[in-house]
């Protein structure tokens, strides 16, 4: 928390200046902010790029509980509870959220963008009130930046992988159960080691994306305890000095009933403000549905590579006209976007990590960048999500023919032959098969054991019959 | 699954020769393995180091269960099916494990490692049955690399981490515990972006740092349902080939009762072969363990620093004579080394994910490198948790009398003092005990304060007490 | 490349509608751009964040050098040629960056942002010539996308490295070479593994500070051969099909010429579009300068801990007023960004590693973020370079006194005792110093040792004089 | 360094009594090694594994040269000397490697390390000289561990890059030149997206390859200047304190000598040990490697892939029977474990940079898991890259029929039609063929381009000519 003291006087070129303890700051005159902010702005020019915008509206979400239970408690006046309300339900609503200029790369603590926060809440409460409302002494009264800023994060976080996320992944889970029940008896060559393997259908491999997808849900709902724990109540080193007691527990109840999100109050405040753990936690989480889907959009191009020279089972839907040299080529654009976000995905979990490890003792001061790349992981993975299900799952079209004919050129499908003519000979017929280039079917006749009787055409039938194989009984 | 034919002929130099399906094999005379593992041995001269034992006794504990089944079900006779248990038993006990040969970095799916554990029980059991126990017909029936190895990997994890990882963080977690509990009132200076802030205890501190070990098992635990979902029953390529129909249940409830592990079925077998997504989760919630034990280690290392230009705060017991040079210099070793395994923890991490996001179609093929770093992971952060309670939090001892002077040295403890001479002069007085060097107690008066009746010693005793403002009320 | 025969018609709700190949797209009336951009915009609403601008600017810049050597060849005509010169110059300038709204999560090649640079330079360039300048057939001419997308970012990164980061890192350097030179008699207290050592001077300090930041530059210097290195002429798969011969050695000389950068064409051009490596190369060094910064910066932070319950040894300046509960607190804040910004790097690193391994035959598919990831982290590591030499270094204080009391207090400094009364009764010395807390001095007139004529006051004022053992003869 | 004033008696038990300035320790009678060592067994039963042998060869080293110059200097004797230095030559030629039992995870420092090294070299001196060998006093004289340690690392790394790595690299890089040459016409259809593009050759793509290993070879030996970078001569803090003037340079010249490798003095010593900057640098080198070979073997696979349900146009040598099941299937096993290898040189990659950023002020505390994580990775990547040259690229054929198929089957060869019949029909032309599934010279004649003489026979074998279009004139 900051002490600002301010008071502002205009100028003639498009700045007022404004007084805090440590003396004058110009700031642009229409700006919302005051002077902490615009030291903050002068102090941290490095991305040029501020917070997500959804631990923006997290942070009011905060001020606006905390301005309830501080009247409620008599600690601030309820006409100025009322305008921090009213200012904060704007913010919340998406407007001004040009007045937050704050670099993610600022004190570890988030201290400037809560002072941000403070300063525009109390401007805009100010109108509304028709008196002064103070960004330190009402809208910051028992809080702390130390557990305050945080708790934006958490409850940010908190409410883009329940609201965002995790919507996202059920809507690309069923895009691909949707096919998986298409092709349920879409017979195709199995590879493993990428080498012809003994069939499965189209519809296992779509039912196996879609589990990995709902796993990732599970995945993320597993780390939910512990993400939607809260340091609030902790203010500067834990112990919640200057906190009046009961205060956190109203504020997470309010912001609890205000959200509809599962948001608890931390066991242990200590370790709730000298780690960030559950973040790093939450991350390791996307991590995992990164992994899944290199996994699945690898799969899906080389499914639909080609069309002559590649794979050629499924057709991926054409987005944008081809290559001007080559006639005809249309690109697996968004598997290739997904794969990026992936890796993007990645390395923000790697930035999570370093971030996590750098707490010492009552505070970890490596916040803003946490929150950023977790909020920008989960947006990413949701809108590629998305993207992946409308524009490309929905709209793949299985080359049945060429499948099936994979699968019924597959070596391995003559496993079944073992019980007929015994692995020996099995064994003979796969090899005659590669080297002649022909079908294991067309080899059994070409080396006469339909002749000799060994293994008569309905057996052959039977035992072939490669979609059986998917199935085996 | 290898095909191995294999016949033995001796020779005079220390080898026998041995069959297979691509010719002869010279094999060490006296080896249990045969020419599969002989092979692997010749193709993969990278890296010296083959699967970790927990793996080994896993592999083993699913052949000696599928054997069972195996016999239940007609598919193999109760004699060979009773030499195979006995044989896997060996292995279980930790015998033999020099017969296990193949490196880490080999063919991915595993199957070199699969053989090799084939023919070594082959060997064993067949001495024990007095007849031919066959690698592929007997050990291996009804099951294919490509799902017994993963499941061999997911046994070893799931118990690793139930019996192995979550008792060594209780352990940790309780040496915290006593501390909290022996200094809940041991004051000190609190300290935010390492500056001075308002008092804490250091039992408040060591609470914290055993809730972070807590959340560690906790987080552990969260992924277990996944991490004990294994593929056995899929086979080669998930459609249970040539497996009868019930073995995996079977199998796996033989495994479940003989570890006493929480094994079940996977419900999407492509999933589960395509992909190995359990185990990047469970390797992130390793890496959070490894975030946690870095703020630790580094918050005691820095109350530890000194013993005169440090913090001073706790004296770290002496495992070691120090310097020649340097006498009296002993070093914190312990957090040292935990900080080394975090660091390898971290790495195994991203090799974890990078191998698991190696699939293609209907296997991942990276598994023995996941398996190898995972269990590699969980045996480190065991082994460093025990040793850093055991030889670091329980010989800790705190310089009680220092760590209550830091507190009452720190400005921040004037923050009581706003309600009785206001905020304006408080700080004027923490600015002035900074700028001379002396306590805020001695400021008050110096300042003329108490002189002046502002306030009196008993208000001034009540205000500077740093050990209620680690409790608030 | 993408074909793109496109027609515009307007319409009146602030559309226009263009043609391409694959049918009608409406465009925004206003917009510079056409058909192929409309429908990547709509494709990949993903990030909500295009290329970095210095990628925009490059690309730019070999859309200029290309029509050149176009018009040079009488592939274009001089006309169409200038006008796509004088059209590129705007963009170089920083114009219209507002019209390259592509995301970076597309086509992993980056067509879609190489076609909005046709489009736009066409639209432009159409103005200026008053015939159709066409975005394939003369902005596009003798390229492809997959040569000259990849091209681009080696460009903007080779200038990034050059213009932005190795000057901000001598900026930088710099500014820790005037304090090693202050302070270069300024004794203080070594620390190894924390704890007390034997002196050395704030000033070797912060030379080696300065070093490890020179050497930074060295290893981004190091890279640069191969960064610099582009895939220009390669076109569609590295052959150069549909490139007149020596037409990118012409433009690579144009572009050489124009930027004064030391660019080179590929040796080898399968190399150098199926593969990004030299990427990966560079991320790694900005890495090893994030890990530099992150030690520095640590260090920083600890000299500045306290003012009371810390180290002490340094005041850093006091950018924001401090904690509106504690009074007289400030934050490391510059350092603490650096940090932060220290662990994007580090994430950057592992998504470029990750992209960069995402290539398959003749290309690589993760360019865009590549490019993203790299950009960004030059970007921030000069900017922060910058904000901490300025705001940081700059303003450093030392607190001599203190430094040299803790130097003069640390029981190492008996070290050269052991010559005059030997190591065994050195070594009491310092066990008693610390014991008593009093320095070694004090301890070796406690113990008796000048009383009893065994060391002489002359004697203990060289061999404890601890400006002299930090430069030792 | 480590004070050891110690003297040993035997027990009946296998064990003797040493003493050292703790008190006693109880040793292996047949151990060489003394009380520090054991001590340090004791601390740290975490990983079971010691140094990589390359360090403990390195370490040895360093103390023979130290050995020699100490004498030169009169500050040991001559016998003394010499009986250290026929010690060392024992251990470098790889004599009692199991006398190193300390865990690499230990203090930070390696501190145990080199005390072991000191205790072994003592107790092999002593009986070579008949006199007694101080590990202190003689072994380690002028010398602390915080520079000999880290100064090992560097040394074994630079050996290991310079004798094991790069001509490993360079015997990759032939075999793929051979191929490159062998296959210089083999004509093959590319892909870019996956997706069937123009022609490029066999002998292109390996060329590609073999120019990605040499670049391996020159990012190797653009870190090597800093790499070869020694801090010894700096001792405790970088002072240089205890260490004759000139025992550095004179032990390096040694040492540079002895090895034959580019060894220097490290510039600024106090950059020298409180960072390892270098090793992050030589890992991140490292990790380009592991991203060439995964992009390689990537492609290995997929054209290996098949034999019918893939590309098919390699054939990888069969090394391994194949599966049980599926006659015939022999899988890519070197590429594989090659893919392993470079998930676990990414993972060590991140170890080495977290463990690099673990330094404060005049000492980095993470160096012996820097130094195993690196060799680890050179011996690795040495030994897979050798093993995938012998075992794999050696014995590559190429499915020339199958390959130049593919490439007259890719819609993308009716390119060069555009100049004789124009874009649009050329576009039809292609378009059809992919529909039909015929060629496009099929399609051209089916169309009744040739019927009505638009285009010749001639021209159309000279446009269609696929190997022409992978060296367009």
């Amino acid at each position: 928390m900051t002490d600002t003291t301010q008071t502002a006087a205009t100028t003639d070129d498009g700045f007022r200046i404004e007084h805090d303890t440590m003396g004058e700051v110009r700031v642009p005159k229409s700006a919302l902010y005051r002077a902490q902010t615009q030291r903050a702005v002068e102090n941290f020019p490095i991305s040029g790029s501020g917070l997500e915008p959804s631990q923006i509206v997290a942070l009011a979400r905060v001020k606006r509980a905390a301005a309830i239970v501080n009247a409620a408690r008599g600690i601030i006046d309820e006409p100025v509870a009322d305008a921090i309300v009213s200012a904060a339900d704007r913010i919340i609503a998406g407007e001004h959220h040009d007045q937050f200029p704050v670099d993610v790369y600022q004190t570890g603590s988030g201290t400037s963008s809560n002072m941000n926060m403070n300063e525009v809440l109390a401007t805009l409460a100010s109108d509304v009130a028709g008196t002064a409302v103070h960004p330190n002494d009402h809208v910051n009264a028992s809080q702390s930046s130390n557990d305050v800023f945080p708790t934006s994060v958490h409850v940010a976080v908190t409410e883009a992988l329940i609201r965002t996320l995790v919507p996202a992944l059920e809507h690309l889970a069923e895009a691909f159960e949707r096919k998986a029940t298409l092709w349920a008896d879409a017979v195709k060559s199995g590879r493993t080691h990428l080498m012809d393997a003994t069939p499965v259908t189209l519809g296992q491999e779509f039912g196996g994306y879609a589990r990995q997808i709902r796993l990732g849900v599970e995945r993320v709902n597993a780390t939910l305890p512990r993400v939607a724990e809260v340091p609030l109540g902790g203010t500067a080193v834990g112990t919640g000095i200057n906190t009046p007691k009961g205060f956190p527990q109203e504020v997470i109840a309010q912001l609890a009933e205000d959200t509809g999100l599962p948001i608890t109050e931390a066991l242990d405040h200590f370790e709730a403000q000298g780690a960030r753990d559950a973040l790093v936690e939450a991350s390791g989480a996307l991590k995992v549905i990164a992994v899944s889907l290199t996994k699945i959009n690898n799969d899906l191009r080389w499914m639909g590579s080609g069309p002559n020279t590649g794979l050629g089972e499924l057709h991926i839907p054409d987005l944008q006209p081809g290559s001007s040299i080559m006639p005809g080529k249309v690109n697996p654009v968004i598997p290739e976007a997904t794969l990026m976000v992936a890796a993007r995905v990645i390395g923000n979990d790697a930035t999570v990590a370093w971030a996590g490890a750098s707490g010492a003792f009552e505070l970890n001061v490596a916040i803003p960048v946490m929150g950023t790349a977790l909020l920008e992981s989960i947006r990413l993975l949701a809108n590629s999500s998305r993207v992946l299900a409308d524009k490309t799952v929905d709209g793949l079209e299985a080359n049945l023919d060429r499948a099936r004919a994979f699968a019924e050129s597959s070596p391995s499908i003559v496993t079944p032959l073992n019980r007929v003519i015994g692995y020996e000979a099995a064994a003979k017929v796969a090899k005659y098969a590669v080297a002649e280039g022909i079908t294991v079917r067309e080899a059994v006749v070409a080396l006469g054991y339909v002749e000799r009787g060994e293994v008569t055409e309905e057996q052959l039938d039977s035992a072939l019959d490669v979609l059986s194989m998917t199935h085996p009984s």
